[in-house]
């Protein structure tokens, strides 16, 4: 297998990090790694399994020579150097929202639409964090009964939002007594312009908000999973909520599905073994997902899988992951993984 | 107005204590208050409002001249006492689940169903804290436009399990660094085998499993809101999820109205000024409810409010009340002051 020259765009980020641990970890097949960010950061050192990479500052000439690109440093510096990666050889794997819903872009999940990435043109899109975990749950339960319509209230960890919103949860969590008064200036988010305490508490706000009243959050999930699936007629609404956890995306999500007949019993069998996908569903062991216990791990954990006693094809399933992994650099990794196979 | 010979049954629990707070506050013609407990607490002093109450042990003649019992000890403890306390002369309003889904008891929320108290023969039953915040902020929308149908994620804090679950999430919230290691011995139940850290994490178990696979916590919301609506028809279902949060739950609502055409616009108007609404729904300054600053208030806050862009009659909406009052002390004591009335 031929080796190939990478880079990181956004290396000093969570999931930058993240992405450089997990290329390292499954064996890539790495010629070189170029760790790029910010001219803030260029000279930084970061050490990875014993390795030291040092920062550099992202230029057009950067991309020179490098094969693929791993973008998770904001949609404007995607905006702002893809395109230019691409022209100069490399292939694009972006984990912003810039392109994903840009009709000719593949958006990849490499569970559910591997073979979307046959006709990428330079940039390949991953999803966002929440859509990823619901959609590589779901994928199995469509493929086997039909999807007609899926509800979904989310309860995210707050590294989604990046280290300060970490830093902050930690701070004002140490303030129980007057949890009321805690300061905020990170969350909902960084650009908003009224920041409300995480700890103790939940917002039901992530990303900014559209003039329909969903936020962006909301409509990510709504739009890439139609995209993904690639099926403009299921039916798909979100409640995004933020939460005091620092790492690991919670999902209630109802479904609607194409059959009538099927049992829960049904369902846990379809997920059971299916890629990516681990069921923690026994009640009589207490056995569920939680965020808690999901974080570090690459698997996409199912749970609390019920019929909806009024309604002959409705289902409730209960999907944690650990969004800077399986939400982030492991889905990037795994669609690196696809295009060299 | 005749004064009222009241006891509280449950005097030494958290919401005890807010129905001893909120009898005061609202100026409830009480003759004289007698607080009850387990022979454990007895002799215990409470102090509130410039008083000190001295709690007594429950027996069968402490109910002996009482006009007003106002359980809040746990359905085993009502199940002992209360029709006691109904042949000794008094009207008993249980905050337990024991007698919630007896047929000829009512279940009041009385913006809701104040009509129900008419027909009771001694003891009445406040719903669980869950469900009467969401029956308060649907019930304005089922008059104006019928109500089909109800699916409902859950974000609830830990106050509804006690005052043992507040300290547990007061200590592990300080393990932030090994918070997967957080010593737990409370939640998600006391009596449940398995316990969980609930600092930075989502628990999906309140209270135990039935063989359903729904816990009874959802069998509380999918029952309790038919019952209290007088509607079997109705399509409910539920999934309940304990926070990191200390008071204040909160439910992510979706609705599908008996009406097409309707907009989030006419759904916010029937809220406004509604009785114990606020509605908080801005997104132009991030204008929407959040536990934190619910906590310590009497009303049910409505907000998120926004049309499925998929579906002709369905709608979401953020609802958040503070579980100890209007899910417990205060619907208790409205109950009673519809009764004086």
């Amino acid at each position: 297998m031929t080796t190939k020259s990478v880079a990181i765009v956004g290396a000093t980020g969570a999931v930058g990090k993240k992405i450089l641990e997990k290329l390292l970890e499954r064996n890539f097949p790495v010629q070189s790694i170029k760790l790029l960010a910010s001219s803030r950061s260029a000279g930084k050192e970061i050490i990875v399994g014993g390795n030291t990479y040092t920062v550099e500052e992202t230029v057009p000439e950067s991309f020179d020579g490098v094969d693929l690109a791993f973008f998770s440093a904001g949609g404007n510096i995607s905006k702002m150097f893809a395109q230019e990666a691409v022209t100069r050889g490399a292939v694009v794997i972006d984990n912003t929202s810039a392109f994903r819903m840009t009709e000719h872009i593949p958006l990849v999940v490499p569970e559910v639409n591997e073979h979307a990435l046959q006709n990428h043109t330079g940039i390949i899109a991953n999803p966002n964090c929440s859509t990823i975990q619901m959609v590589t749950a779901l994928q199995p339960l469509r493929e086997k009964f039909g999807m007609k319509r899926i509800i979904v209230s989310t309860y995210q960890a707050v590294s989604g939002a990046g280290a300060e919103a970490i830093a902050e949860l930690q701070s004002q969590s140490g303030q129980f007594a007057d949890r009321a008064d805690s300061e905020a200036s990170i969350l909902p988010s960084a650009g908003a312009s009224k920041h409300y305490p995480i700890a103790f508490n939940a917002i039901p706000q992530i990303d900014s908000f559209d003039s329909s009243g969903y936020t962006l959050e909301e409509l990510k999930m709504i739009n890439e999973t139609k995209k993904i699936f690639g099926d403009d007629d299921l039916h798909v609404s979100a409640t995004c909520v933020r939460l005091p956890v620092v790492t690991g995306h919670s999902e209630s999500v109802y479904i609607e599905i194409g059959k009538v007949g099927i049992t829960a019993e049904d369902i846990r069998e379809a997920l059971v073994g299916a890629p990516g996908i681990v069921v923690q569903d026994d009640p009589s062991t207490q056995s569920y997902p939680m965020p808690l216990f999901a974080e570090g791990e690459d698997d996409v954990f199912v749970g609390r899988i019920r019929k909806d006693p009024d309604h002959p094809a409705g289902f409730h399933l209960w999907i944690v992951a650990d969004n800077l992994l399986k939400g982030a650099a492991l889905n990037s990794i795994q669609i690196a993984e696809s295009l060299i196979r």
